[in-house]
């Protein structure tokens, strides 16, 4: 059965084109009604007739009224897997696997292309940066026309970062930094300007919220993206309830998306049901919005349609499909993607974490001794059960949650390795490899914690005010 | 079969009730997987099986998961009905009666309250002034909670005009001008705050326009609304595409609707299927959220839940009875509302006029020789064929369309009904009533055109800034 990023790698989606044929059905039949002129209804019925042999060179079937192509009806992205098979889109990401997602399938399954060492390469020359070990390590791991945007530097033409969160309380754990501590090192390789978008609409729809705590829940998780180190003259955060009522651009934008979505696609991609609220039915129009330039009129003022590159965890990219696919046909460039695996909970990879479960992770707010309790306590171990037993087989890195953390928050990649070969061979044991994670974090989260204390109310106030960027447009 | 206003009238509405056991069961389910708390539990246990037997009582079935109320479910306003009933929604007004609409009928069904002789007397002791004569001749002849705004109005409570037009080309007909003829009366005479909706977005959304293009016709139609002789200083009028990106308190209101609206409430009230786009799916919420006072700020400050009394054609009440659903979900009051009948096209009553055949209607910018040309090329007449016959049968005003008209604009009810009985008698020929109303439309367009010609760029960018009116809150 196609997927729906077929839409995107060869933009004729059979359901859209069944559609049109409908549409332009319609056209003729209301012209004839009118009895508009000849030469009118003629050039109609041509189209119609063309848009009736494009449908079956598409779908091998003829047109036929009321009958959508069913076997090409953009899936569920998980509906018809095998039980064996990840699930992954915005709202649950599941694998029975306790290595986590397999994402090399998720590459597959998504049509994005992996993020090799070719590309590696070219993102260092063309930078002349020495690359993230986010990327070195494969955390970021796969992208969508990375190429585009290294063509558009090395050509000077301008584009923009984009990337967001939902803020669904007011906890963020370590692992929702990892798209902004990448997302940081990208503008200042780059110098581009980067705009942050905080669902607090989305969270109100989706959750048990009022508008005035999910608004007070974006504010509170300003705070610690902003804690991350972003230029302040670089990047705009906004929250969706704010900003959508100060820019008429990004309005705009919104009902030019919600236009070019049907309900059977947004059904497709997202799994929505016809119990869901309009609200949810019509919000990933808002999150593809800010992937077009004019949303920001303050920013790049009447230049128009520059392209924007969005760091994101891979369950985001169900959005950035519809938006691609939207985006030729709304007159925009296609955003590139970069996505990130997921950041396992401290039980393990089974799952990703829950900021509503305080220990399935470390949190932002966590203590020296909490970091420690929680690690000791929760991290799930590869380790073997005895001593004796891990001296004589060794540890699985694989399964072990410590060693994933690490992989995120150790930057030094000989040292890594060495860690690794010591616990695969039993030479290092659980308790010291936790030691070394605790031992990692402890100063990283005090750190942010400082960095965040510093942040004042006038910080927030400015990052968050829609204005002019240190760029010129 | 229940239709739609039950929800309005009881505010118990079997599919709602069905969606919130099936959440309700859900929250259970998901409770009992996260090993919540036994009393957490017991709480959301009680009160499933709470809304089942509210559901069993309502619906004298069971609940069962996935089995909607069928019998129950809200109904495309016009599917089930018999052939030879009428068909009204907001984009279409189908009769084939050449009467037009059988307004008794659509009372009933619709849900709404006649516009008795008690009301029209009480608007008169209340007002203390005559009242307008499109409600002594029945052109506004439906209504919802009236009787509250009237006790608001002589208790001193404030309350509010909400109307609207959907811009979608800039010739507007005499028909449009009546909901905006009859606000203006009822500004006059209560002295409240008015605000106009132009829907250029439902337009962008609906019609094969481009956003610029919609809002150019906003723009233009504000000009005719205008002339109609609106307080400045009391009145505001907004384009949504311009609008919705300049108050965070109009986008809120907003989300708040569609929160509380399903994809299946609005296939029920609204017809829309799983092929149209999110952006229609979703628009219902943007024609609601006028109907909340918070919506504007800047005219009603702190003060919360001003009543707001909505003057429009009987074909948006949908928008308005899911409007009025959703009201106390949210904490606002209930609009209430005042519906006219539709104003006839020129060739019959059988169908609501087009803005897109220019023989259809009266236009605005017509001429005089135009008008007299259409008037007696097009109106259709309930005249017998040959004077004689006319003479001595006499013609019939329920199907004439100049007789329409002329209840329309000619505001002496004795002169109407002299004509109406010369009429039917036989001693008006056709030819004599159509030169009535030519004499009556023609200085009435041009006061019309010559008020237009005054309306200023400098006055429309004033009535379409959001801004403080002559009242205080």
């Amino acid at each position: 059965m196609a997927d729906i990023q077929n839409c995107d790698s060869c933009s004729i989606n059979p359901l859209d084109l069944f559609e049109r044929v409908t549409t332009q059905g319609e056209k003729v039949r209301s012209l004839k009604a009118e009895k508009a002129s000849k030469d009118e209804i003629d050039t109609a019925v041509k189209s119609l007739l063309s848009l009736k042999l494009s449908y079956k060179t598409v779908t091998g079937q003829d047109y036929k009224a009321n009958s959508p192509p069913i076997d090409f009806t953009p899936m569920n992205n998980g509906s018809a897997m095998a039980e064996d098979e990840d699930f992954v889109d915005p709202w649950t990401v599941q694998t029975s696997n306790a290595k986590g997602i397999d994402y090399d399938k998720l590459l597959v399954r998504f049509g994005s292309s992996k993020i090799d060492n070719e590309l590696i390469n070219r993102i260092e020359r063309v930078t002349g940066k020495k690359p993230h070990h986010f990327l070195r390590t494969g955390i970021f791991f796969s992208h969508r026309d990375m190429n585009q945007i290294l063509d558009a530097y090395e050509n000077k033409k301008p584009f923009y970062l984009y990337t967001g969160r939902g803020p669904s309380s007011e906890a963020m754990h370590v692992g929702h930094l990892i798209p902004f501590i990448f997302t940081k090192w990208l503008q200042e390789v780059f110098n581009v300007p980067l705009v942050i978008q905080l669902t607090d609409d989305e969270k109100y729809l989706w959750k048990d919220l009022t508008i005035e705590k999910a608004y007070q829940y974006a504010v509170e998780n300003a705070k610690d993206i902003i804690a991350c180190g972003f230029d302040i003259n670089k990047t705009f955060i906004f929250s969706d309830l704010d900003y959508l009522g100060k820019s008429p651009g990004f309005y705009k934008n919104i009902v030019k998306v919600q236009k070019h979505v049907t309900f059977n696609q947004v059904k497709g991609i997202f799994g929505f049901s016809d119990s869901d609220c309009i609200g949810k039915i019509s919000f990933p129009a808002i999150q593809a919005a800010p992937a077009f330039s004019s949303s920001f009129p303050l920013i790049f003022k009447e230049t128009k349609g520059v392209q924007c590159l969005i760091p994101c965890a891979i369950d985001q990219d169900p959005y950035f499909r519809m938006t691609r696919d939207v985006a030729p046909r709304i007159g925009y460039p296609k955003p590139a993607l970069l996505h990130s695996i997921f950041f396992p909970a401290l039980q393990g990879a089974q799952t990703k974490m829950s900021a509503s479960d305080p220990n399935s992770s470390i949190f932002l707010t966590d203590t020296p001794k909490q970091i420690k309790t929680k690690i000791n306590k929760h991290a799930f171990s590869g380790g073997k059960d005895t001593v004796e037993e891990h001296r004589k087989y060794g540890g699985n890195c694989d399964v072990d949650v410590s060693y994933m953390y690490l992989t995120f928050f150790l930057e030094d990649d000989d040292k890594l390795e060495q860690m690794k070969q010591a616990y695969t061979n039993g030479a290092l044991l659980t308790g010291e490899l936790k030691k070394l994670l605790i031992e990692t974090l402890q100063p990283l989260i005090a750190a942010h914690q400082q960095r965040r204390k510093e942040v004042t109310e006038e910080m927030v106030k400015e990052f968050m005010t829609p204005r002019k960027l240190a760029f010129d447009f």
